[in-house]
Formats: structure tokens, C-alpha cells, sequence
């Protein structure tokens, strides 16, 4: 099929696109490279030594034999470049990853929540509002975050988007119904996320447009059977307070001999996901699109759940380092449990990648081989969620 | 107390700003005149001829004695002018109605789609966050609308923003728990209020703002006491199919000789408020902040609910106006029932100004004396909410 890939050039998109195109879809890539331009922000890099798009692109071709098209649009900001390629293209579906994803970017002060919000909606907005305008029947695949449900959870398993729930009419009697889960978000980009999922839900009541969402855990790993074959096709590894990922940051903390940051108590719970489970995930949901007059599918994302303190223990057991408690930087509960429903996946056939020591042991090879590269200031936390944790620090 | 007041040029703002004046608050009103640009876009008027905003600010000088302070900045795109004044006035509280407002106009294609949602939620999002950045505590008075609530309660009475539901949890028990009441908007001009209200829940988690959202029905009349003065203060009256309110629409349409446009059966049942109700609710709700540890605390801003079609007969039987039935150009429902709950502001007080004759006479004499200034291409719908729509036209 023919597929636009939305952050075609960041850290899920890259490596979905090149999974496709070897899966012979053909596949356009959408990126204003902002994901590079933050990180010349905030001086901080990617571990791991990673390709203009356009090495990347003729690596792959050369490799593969396949190609890959790339249009640098900013679709938050360029509406019309973003309908003309859509246009002609055609695509059978559109994979939206262009979000600014980093929830501790999101609440960097004014400038992260006005540029995640700006950014985030209206590149939903704009994409939607296109493929009204073009007519044509496209799939578009969404990936949202398991942030959008909150982590209070009170012993209830969290279902896949819906929540069947009771209320009690004028009468005295109980009316059964079904909504999109009660939102929760905890910082300013889970916030678009469950302002994107209104979007979909309008876009589809309206104009019946074909969408499914993908509550996506935490992800983890870097590289992927393609990314590995060169490196000039090698993945983004972010180590940073703001964009690595805690498992990343962890295993790049233990690799070059720093104390592994645990904020509070470490009591969080959280979904993982493998990254080869994801650009997986993602095609599972290519391959099964809703119809037109269902309403948005929802999925969950991940494949496990693990108190971000037992991940901690896990990689110091492995690599001996120490732990280090840091005030917690964000405002969210210090223990929470999280149970998560991901029967639809498993369903359509997802075998979960479960961490194991043998996984970790591929993430810390990265992180040694690659070690030099890391800046050691941009480790500790420096985006704070309220003006007093800011002051405090 | 000292006031911002944004979007206080506009229908709702410019009372809003007369009557807090006269009540001896220190009000200052932000606005982008975008109102008056959208006329220029649409090439329609406000029936009644309104002054520039300086002319009416220094009119309402020499009648009252009373100053008012205007800064032209478009809250959406500069934060920083934003800021500035809040930090320099350090208002006790902030009004805002500085959104787009008119759900056709949010649906007139890709454009009315996307300006909705930039402005809108850029709007929101930039209030918040200069808010948080003051340090200051300011009491927040947003304008939402009914239709977040959607218009299909099959029999339910809508309840005052938050809805108890009953989950049943793994082990089969009911757990009761309190929701924002499940979003379910009808045009991208009601997604984005529901979209704010998403951000208010999240920045008062986060930050403990305090604000209040005011869920308000169709606004009708035209004139205040205040407004009422001087030719030079008159309010804005909008006839047009995209920014008229359909009972001046159907006044105004008597008071020209032109069939009362009805959108399908007119089966619809919406909520209503006199204008003037709508800025006693504003000062009861300036008067009744939440406290910083409170959620959100929202009202409806509604004093009664009516069929469409009966408003035209009542106002057929009063002027004998035809009634013409158009293709409705919305995507709604044909018939709903709508009971509401308004008793938050009942008990603060507010005596509702009910529907009479009397009042219908009060606006029918304004379409009446400036029924001249009529253009009468813009009285039929020119947004559709689908393609197919559209193109059916």
C-alpha cells in the first residue's frame, strides 16, 4: 500500500518507515526535522551517531534497493504543501508520529507547553482537515500514549479507549453506556493527546474518516533488523532529561558510570514497549483498518508494566551501578499501580518482546559503543512542572 | 476589582465591559477586532451600526465618567504583549471570550476549520501559561457553550459540567466517581471548547488555577441599559446564517419580510439566555471564585430551552412571517430533548429574563429602525458541515 509517514525522521518513524518499505509499501516521509532543530536547542544530541535523512534515504537505497521519497513540510504550518502531497499521492493510509513527544519538553517553562500545543494540534488538525478536503478514503493511524488514561487507576484494569460505564437516569435506573475514557493527562503533551483524541472522534462522527489511535507504553531499544544493517541507517538513542526515555536513560547512565536517576521514590508503574513491538503494532493496525462508519479504534500499546524502581534494581544487579533518588521533577503520584488491557493486539497476532537481560545487554552495547558521544549536563532533570518545583531545584 | 476583559469588543465582551465598568471594576479590554475583520472576510455587518472601539470607550467617558483601557493584541500569536499587561495590571480576574464563536464559520471548509483551532486553543493555551508565569493568582471566567454537551441526553438532565457515574471493576463491584461530562461536540467550533475545557482540568491540576466555565446556550437580544445610552454604544446584532443567533435571525428576518429560515424540521431543541442575563451570570460567577484547590467549577449559563420550530411559530404568529424549511447544512440530529440543570446560578440568584412578547418587540424594534443595513445574500446558509452538503447546495 502506499503509506505518508507523519516524523518520518524521528525515533519511531525512521525506523517504521524503513520496515515498510522492505514490506514493499511504498512510503513518503513527512518531517520538518524538528526533533534535530530541538535538539541544536537544547544542545543536547543522539547518542548514537545518526544520518541526514537524505544519506539515510540513499543508504537505504542502496541497501535495499528500495525508495523512499522525503518532503521536509512543517504540516502544523504548511497546510497546502501538506494537501498537495496528499493529492497526488493518494495514500492508502497516513501514520501521524509528527508530535512533539517529549512530556518533560512540554512543561520547559512557556515556551514547551505554547510550542506542544500549537505544534501538536493543529498538525492533527490540519492533517484532518486535509483529507476532508481531498475526498479521499485514507486511514490514518495515530499514535497517542498511555498518558492520555492517567495513572490512577484504583485497582481497574484499563480497557482499550472505552469505558463502559452506568449512570443513573431521572427515574432511579441505570443507563449503560460506553465513552472515551476519562482523560487524565499528566503534563501538557499527554494533554494534546487527549485533545488530538476529540479531533478523531469529531472527524470521525462528521466525516466518517477511517481512524485508529495507538495508546502507545514507553518505548525501549534502539535498533531494529533494517536500522541495523548500516550505520548509516542507525537509529536516534536520546539519553537527555527531556527525551530519553527512562530504560534508555538508564542503561546510558549505567554504561558510562553514572548513578541511575530515579525520580522520588521510584514507586511509578509504567507500559513498556520493545520498539521492534511497536513498528510491528503499527503495521497490525495498517492491516486492519476500522470501517468507515465505526467509530475511532483504539489501542493499547504495550506489552508489560514494571515500577520504574525494579528497573532500576534490574540494571544496577547487571551493571553494578549505584542508584541515585533525585526530588521528582514532575507532579504526579509517588506510587501508583497499572493494569492494562492489550487483548487487541495480542488478538491480531503481536508476540510480545518481554525485557529480558539478553535485550538490556543490546541496549548497553549501544550505549558503551557510543558512550563518548554523551554530554554529561543534559542527565539531570531540567524541566520542572510547576513554578515551585522550578524555584526549588 | 480590576478586570481584563478578552474579546471585549465582541457581542458578549462590549456589554460585559459597559456593565463591570458602571459597577466600578477597572476594566481592560484585550481584543484583535477580529470580529470586525470576519465581517470584512464575509462581507456582512452587524445590523446596528457599532462605533469603532475608541469612539465607544471615550463616548462611555463623557456619559459615564468612566475610563476603560483597549489593547489591541491578538492573544493567539503574541504571548508576550499578553503577558506584559497581565503583569502590569495584575488583574484580579480574566474574562475570556477572545475565541472564534460561530460553528458555521468553523465549518466554511479548511480555512474556518484551522482558524477555529489555531485561534481558539492557541488562545486558551497562551492565557494559562502567561497565568502561570505571572505567579499571580487570577481567577479565570472562560465562556464555553451547551453544546459540549451534545444534543442527544435521551431523557437525561444535563448536570452542571461533571457527570457520577458507576464503573464495575475486576472483582464485579460498582465504584461511583464524578467525570467531566463525556464531550460529544457538534461543529470544530464546539470541539475546541471541549478541547479548553481538557486544558482548564490539566492547568488547574498542574497549577492550581482557578477558573470557571461558564456552558452558556444561544444568546438573544441585543441592547443593555449600558449599551442602550448612546447611539455611539450600541451592541452588534448579527443576522447573518454564520454569526446570527437564530432568534435575532428569525426577528430580523420578519422584520425585512423574509420567510423565517428553518434548518430541517426545526425539531432541534436548544438552550437559550437574554443577553443580559448572560453579564449578571459573568458578575455572579466574578463574585463566586472557586478556591485554588477546587476543580474547575463550572456552570450553565442557560435560563430556558426551546424547539426551534415554536420560536418560529411564535414569532410567525407576531409578525406573520412565512416559514421556510431549508436543507439543514448542519450535521445534526433532526429532533432531541434537552433538560437542563441551571440550578448553580439560580441559587447565586439570577432571576431569569424569560421569553415574552414584550422582549421579542424590544428586538424586532432594532431590526425594524436599521432593517436598511440588510444584505440580503447573506441571510441563507453558506457552511456546510460535509462535502456532501456542499456539493448538494
Amino acid at each position: 500500500m502506499k503509506v505518508i509517514v507523519l516524523g518520518g525522521d524521528g525515533f519511531c518513524g525512521w525506523p517504521t518507515s524503513l520496515y515498510l518499505s522492505k514490506k514493499d509499501h511504498e512510503v513518503i516521509i513527512i518531517d520538518n526535522l524538528s526533533r534535530r532543530k530541538i535538539d541544536l536547542e537544547l544542545g543536547v544530541n543522539s547518542l548514537t551517531p545518526i544520518s541526514f535523512i537524505d544519506e539515510r534515504i540513499s543508504a537505504w537505497k542502496s541497501i535495499s534497493g528500495k525508495e523512499i521519497r522525503f518532503e521536509n513540510i512543517d504540516i502544523s504550518e504548511n497546510y497546502q504543501r501538506l494537501l498537495n502531497v496528499i493529492n497526488e499521492v493518494k495514500p492508502d493510509a497516513i501514520i501521524h508520529f509528527a508530535e512533539q513527544r517529549a512530556a518533560p519538553y512540554s512543561m520547559k517553562g512557556s515556551y514547551g507547553k505554547r510550542y506542544t500545543v500549537n505544534n501538536n494540534l493543529n498538525a492533527t488538525n490540519n492533517l484532518l482537515a486535509a483529507i476532508v478536503e481531498s475526498g479521499l478514503e485514507i486511514h490514518v493511524v495515530h499514535l497517542g500514549t498511555m498518558g492520555v488514561y492517567g495513572y490512577g487507576g484504583a485497582g481497574m484494569k484499563i480497557p482499550e479507549g472505552y469505558l463502559k460505564i452506568k449512570v443513573t437516569n431521572e427515574d432511579g435506573k441505570d443507563i449503560s453506556k460506553e465513552i472515551l475514557y476519562p482523560p487524565n493527562p499528566g503534563s501538557i503533551y499527554h494533554l494534546t493527546k487527549t485533545q488530538d483524541a476529540l479531533m478523531f472522534a469529531f472527524y470521525n462522527k462528521n466525516d466518517q474518516i477511517k481512524i485508529t489511535d495507538l495508546h502507545q507504553g514507553i518505548v525501549w531499544g534502539t535498533q531494529t533488523e533494517e536500522t541495523e544493517l548500516d550505520l548509516r541507517l542507525i537509529n536516534r538513542f536520546d539519553y537527555d532529561s527531556d527525551y530519553g526515555t527512562v530504560l534508555n536513560r538508564f542503561l546510558m547512565q549505567a554504561a558510562i558510570g553514572y548513578p541511575l536517576t530515579v525520580y522520588g521514590t521510584g514507586g511509578q508503574t509504567r507500559a513498556f514497549i520493545h520498539i521492534k513491538d511497536s513498528i510491528k503494532c503499527i503495521e497490525l493496525a495498517l492491516n486492519n483498518p476500522p470501517n468507515k462508519k465505526d467509530g475511532v479504534k483504539i489501542y493499547n500499546q504495550m506489552t508489560e508494566t514494571h515500577r520504574l524502581i525494579d528497573l532500576a534494581n534490574i540494571i544496577s544487579k547487571l551493571t553494578n551501578a549505584e542508584i541515585n533518588y533525585l526530588p521528582n521533577p514532575r507532579n504526579e503520584s509517588e506510587e501508583n499501580d497499572l493494569i492494562v488491557d492489550n487483548q487487541c493486539f495480542i488478538n491480531l497476532g503481536l508476540k510480545p518482546t518481554k525485557l529480558t537481560d539478553a535485550l538490556l545487554e543490546e541496549i548497553k552495547e549501544i550505549a558503551n559503543k557510543f558512550s563518548a558521544n554523551c554530554i554529561k549536563s543534559k542527565i539531570v532533570p531540567s524541566s520542572f512542572w510547576t513554578r515551585e518545583q522550578e524555584l526549588r531545584k
